[in-house]
C-alpha cells in the first residue's frame, strides 16, 4: 500500500452525470443478494484453504516480485494458470514496468569523535528503490541528521557534499491507537521525498529512518522520488542505526562510508493478469477486485500484497465452487507494479477510459491480511443503506461494518476511483501491518489463515453483492 | 548467558569444611550494612548516569566485542580506563581466546518442488561461532530437517551428504509465562550440540532454527561445539526460513546453495579487566562483582552483556562517590570470552585456585538489563535470613526479592561457585531477553535507562552488603 494524500485527488466533474448509465437496472432474475445466498458465500468462503494454497505457491515457491524481476514474471505466469484452471477467461495486459535491481549495500561510520583506533561501526541499511549507486568502491561522507524539511532548509548550508539523514520517528502508539496509515504517511512522506529533495540541496546520499514499529534492527524498504540524472543513493537505515547516528553527532563529526550498488535498468515488460468471470446479465458491467501481484524484493510480499491476489483469486473460485453466476461480470486483477510506478493501474486506465462508466464499482486489497472488521467504500452517503443486508451477513463472522470514506481504493484503482468508480476494500486491523510491510518479516506465517479465509468472505460477499445489485450506487465524487 | 545444566555440576567434597575459614570475623567498625548506609547507596546508584554513560562508550563508541576482535581490545581499554580515573586498582589479566571471524554468508533454495524456472528462494541465515567454511564458492547439498536428536538418529541414513536442520521452536508462551531461561535452553541446547552430532553422521553443514521469540526474520548466532578437524559449517537460520524449508519439504526434496567463508584463526591474546577496591579490614577477601565484557559481533551486545560489565563498574563508582570504603576487597571483574569459551573465567580460576576460600562471594550479572525484582544467590538456605537488611532496602525500589537457588552465577563465576563459593545475580525480567540477546538487535536502545540505574542499585547494594557482613555465609554446594 502507499499512502495518498486525499488532497492530491481531483473530482471527475462529471462524475454524477454518468451515475445515470445505471438507473435502469432494477429487476434481474435469482439468485441475487437474498440472504440465503449471502449466507453460503460467507460460510463457503470461512471453510476453504483455495486461497491460502495459492498465497502459499505464491510466495514458497516464488518468493519476492519486485517489478521487472524472475519472481514477478514467474508469477504472471502461476496466476494466470491458477485462474485459467477454474474456468476464468484470463488475458495478460501488457505493461511496461521500471526495472530496478538491488545491488550490494553496506555502511559504516568511519569516524566520530571518541572512535577507537581500528573501529568502525557497521550500519544496517537497504537501498530504496530507485535510489542511485555509488561508486563501487564506495563514497565517504560527513552525514547530517535532520527531523524534518524544514530543519533541512534551515540546514542548507550543510547538506552540499553531506549525507543527509531523515531521522523521522515512527509513532508506534499512533499506530496501535487505530492510525497506523496516519503513522505511516508521517515516515513514508520522508522516503518518497526526502532524498529528491536533499539531492536538489546537493547532497551526495540520502537515508531514512526504516518506518514502522518494530525494534529488530529492520529495514523497511520503498520506493523513493528520485529521477533520472538525479539519483543520488539513497537507503532506509534501521532505526536503532538511526539513533546511533543521533547519539554519536551529539559527540561530534559523524563520517559514513556507503557503498550501494543498485542499478536502474531500462523499463521491462510486465503483465497485468486480467481474469474474469462474465455476468449473465448485463456481462459488459464489470466489477473489479483486485489486489497487486508485485511486491518489494526483501521478503516474499505475503501480507503486501500476496494476500490481496489471493483473496482476489478466491472470489471466482468460491462463487464456482457454489455455481453462483454473477450478473454482473467480476473481473479479478493481480495488478503488475503497485510498489514503484503504478503503471498497471495507470496502463489498465489508459486502455479503459472510455469504458469507466461500464465499472460499476471496483474493489482493491493492499492493507494486508490482517483481522477483517468489514470493509470501506467511496459511495455517497446517501448509499449507505443499500448494503445492510451485505453488512447483516459479514456481522456473522464479525466482519460486518462500513466504513463510509471519501477515498477508500487501493493504488492501483484509484484512477478509476478518481473517474468516479465506487471504489472499496477490505476494511482491516492494521495495527501491525507496518511493523512487518517492505521489510524482510512480510512472509507466509505471518498470515493468519482464518483471517485470510475472512477476507475471502467479505472480498466474495462484496464482490458478488455489488455484481448482483438491483440499487443504482452511482458514482463516487473523490474531494480535491 | 549461556545456559548450564545443573546435572552437570559437581559438588566440591571439602566445601562445607572450608566454610570455616570466615567464621571468626563477628565484630568489624562502622559503616556496614546499617539501614542508613543501605539507603544511602539505593539512592544514590537510583540518581547516577555513570552506568548508562559507559554502556553507551562500550556500544556506540566500540559496538561489537567478539573475542579476538578489535572491538574486544578496545573495550579492554576503555573499561581499564575508566576504571583507573575513579581510583581503582586494575590489572589486566592475560587470557588467550579462540579467534573466530564470521565470513560471507548466503544460501538459496536452489531446487524445490514446484520452482519455476530461474527462481531461487533467499535464506537469511548467520553462522554460528565455531563453524567452518564451505569452500569459497559454497556447496550444494540436501536439506534435510529434524525435529530432534531422535529423529535425526532415526533418519541417520539420509544425513550423510546431506545439510542438516534442526527445526526447534522457541516457546515463547513458556518465556512469557516467566520461563525464559528454560525455553532458551531447549533451542540452544541443538545450537551447541547439533552441528557436532551432525557431523558426526556424515553431515556436510548443519543449520539450526534461530532461538528466540522474534518474529521479524531475526538470526540468532551463539556458540556451536564443533571441535577442529571436523568443522563443517553451521549457522542459524531465522524462523521465517526455518518454516519455509519445513514447508517445501512436505512438497518434495529441497537442495541448497550455502556459502559461508568464517575463520578459525589462532588463539589471540586479550585480558580479564579487573578493578579492585580495597578492603579496609580484610582486603585478602574478596567479593567479585562481574559481567563480561566480550559480544557476539551481530551487535553491539548492550544487554549481553555491555548492561552487566556497566552495572559492575559503577559498583566501585557509586561507592567512591559516597566516600564508602568496603571491610573486604571489592573485585570488579569485566570478564573475557563469555561467549565462545569462557576462557576468562576459566583463566581467573586457574590463577586462583588456591585462594577460593578468600572469595567470599561472586556476583556476575548476565541476563540482561530488564526491569530487576531482586537478586539469586546459592547460599545454602540457612543463610538466606541474614539478607533481611539488604531485601528490606531494595524493597523500596521493588528489587528485595532474594530468590535463594542452588546454581545461581553466570558463566564465568561458575568455577568459582563450584569450587564452593556463593554466587550472585540480579534477578531480573528477561521474559524478552532472547528475542534480542545474539541478535543483530541487541542495541543500547533497547536498555531501559532506569531499569539500569535499578540494577546499579542492587549491585552496589548486594556487593556493599556481602563485603561487610559480620555473619558467616559459608560455602555453597552445587548439586550433581
Amino acid at each position: 500500500m502507499k499512502s495518498v494524500s486525499a488532497s492530491k485527488l481531483t473530482i471527475l466533474a462529471s462524475s454524477l452525470l454518468i451515475a445515470s448509465a445505471f438507473a435502469s437496472a432494477t429487476a434481474w432474475a435469482a439468485p441475487a443478494n437474498d440472504p440465503a445466498t449471502l449466507a453460503q458465500i460467507r460460510d463457503s468462503a470461512m471453510k476453504e484453504d483455495w486461497a491460502y494454497e495459492r498465497l502459499a505457491d505464491m510466495t514458497d515457491l516464488i518468493g519476492p516480485r519486485l517489478s521487472g524481476s524472475a519472481g514477478a514474471a514467474a508469477a504472471v505466469e502461476q496466476v494466470a494458470d491458477a485462474m485459467r484452471k477454474i474456468g476464468a477467461k484470463v488475458t495478460l495486459q501488457p505493461v511496461k514496468v521500471p526495472h530496478w535491481v538491488r545491488g550490494e549495500e553496506k555502511a559504516q561510520l568511519v569516524d566520530y569523535a571518541g572512535r577507537p583506533s581500528g573501529i568502525t561501526q557497521k550500519v544496517v541499511l537497504s537501498a530504496l528503490g530507485g535510489s542511485g549507486a555509488t561508486p563501487a568502491a564506495g563514497l565517504t561522507a560527513p552525514v547530517i541528521v535532520v527531523r524534518d524539511f524544514d530543519e533541512l532548509n534551515a540546514r542548507k548550508a550543510e547538506v552540499k557534499g553531506s549525507i543527509v539523514l531523515f531521522d523521522v520517528v515512527f509513532d508506534d502508539e499512533m499506530a496501535k491507537g487505530g492510525q497506523a496509515g496516519k503513522a505511516y504517511g508521517r515516515g513514508s512522506n520522508y522516503r518518497g521525498n526526502g532524498p529528491r529533495v536533499a539531492q536538489e540541496l546537493g547532497a551526495v546520499g540520502a537515508l531514512v529512518r526504516s518506518v514502522g514499529g518494530a525494534d529488530f534492527r529492520l529495514t523497511h524498504t520503498g520506493n523513493t522520488g528520485l529521477v533520472d540524472g538525479k539519483r543520488i543513493p539513497a537507503a532506509a537505515v534501521t532505526a536503532e542505526d538511526a539513533m546511533l547516528i543521533s547519539r554519536l553527532l551529539k559527540r561530534g563529526a559523524v563520517k559514513m562510508h556507503l557503498t550501494l550498488t543498485p542499478q536502474n535498468l531500462p523499463d521491462a515488460d510486465s503483465y497485468n493478469v486480467i481474469a474474469d468471470f462474465p455476468g449473465t446479465e448485463k456481462p459488459e458491467e464489470v466489477v473489479i477486485v483486485s489486489g497487486h501481484l508485485d511486491s518489494w524484493d526483501l521478503a516474499t510480499g505475503a501480507h503486501d500484497d500476496g494476500a490481496g491476489v489471493a483473496a482476489a483469486m478466491a472470489v471466482i473460485d468460491t462463487l464456482k465452487k457454489l455455481k453462483l453466476q454473477p450478473r454482473r461480470t467480476i473481473r479479478v486483477i493481480a495488478w503488475m507494479n503497485e510498489e514503484n510506478g503504478t503503471r498497471g493501474g495507470k496502463g489498465y486506465f489508459e486502455v479503459n477510459k472510455e469504458k469507466v462508466e461500464q465499472h460499476f464499482a471496483a474493489i482493491e486489497s493492499d492493507n494486508g491480511a490482517g483481522r477483517p472488521f468489514g470493509f470501506m467504500g467511496s459511495v455517497r452517503p446517501s448509499m449507505v443503506k443499500y448494503f445492510a443486508p451485505l453488512q447483516k451477513s459479514l456481522d456473522q463472522i464479525g466482519a460486518g461494518v462500513f466504513d463510509r470514506r471519501d477515498v477508500a481504493g487501493g493504488a492501483d484503482i484509484m484512477p478509476l476511483e478518481r473517474a468516479g468508480v465506487p471504489s472499496f476494500q477490505p476494511l482491516v486491523d492494521f495495527t501491525n501491518y507496518f511493523n512487518y510491510h517492505h521489510t524482510a518479516a512480510d512472509t507466509l506465517d505471518k498470515v493468519n489463515p482464518l483471517d485470510l479465509k475472512r477476507q475471502v468472505a467479505v472480498m466474495t460477499s462484496l464482490t458478488w453483492y455489488l455484481a448482483n445489485m438491483d440499487e443504482n450506487i452511482g458514482r463516487t465524487v473523490v474531494p480535491q
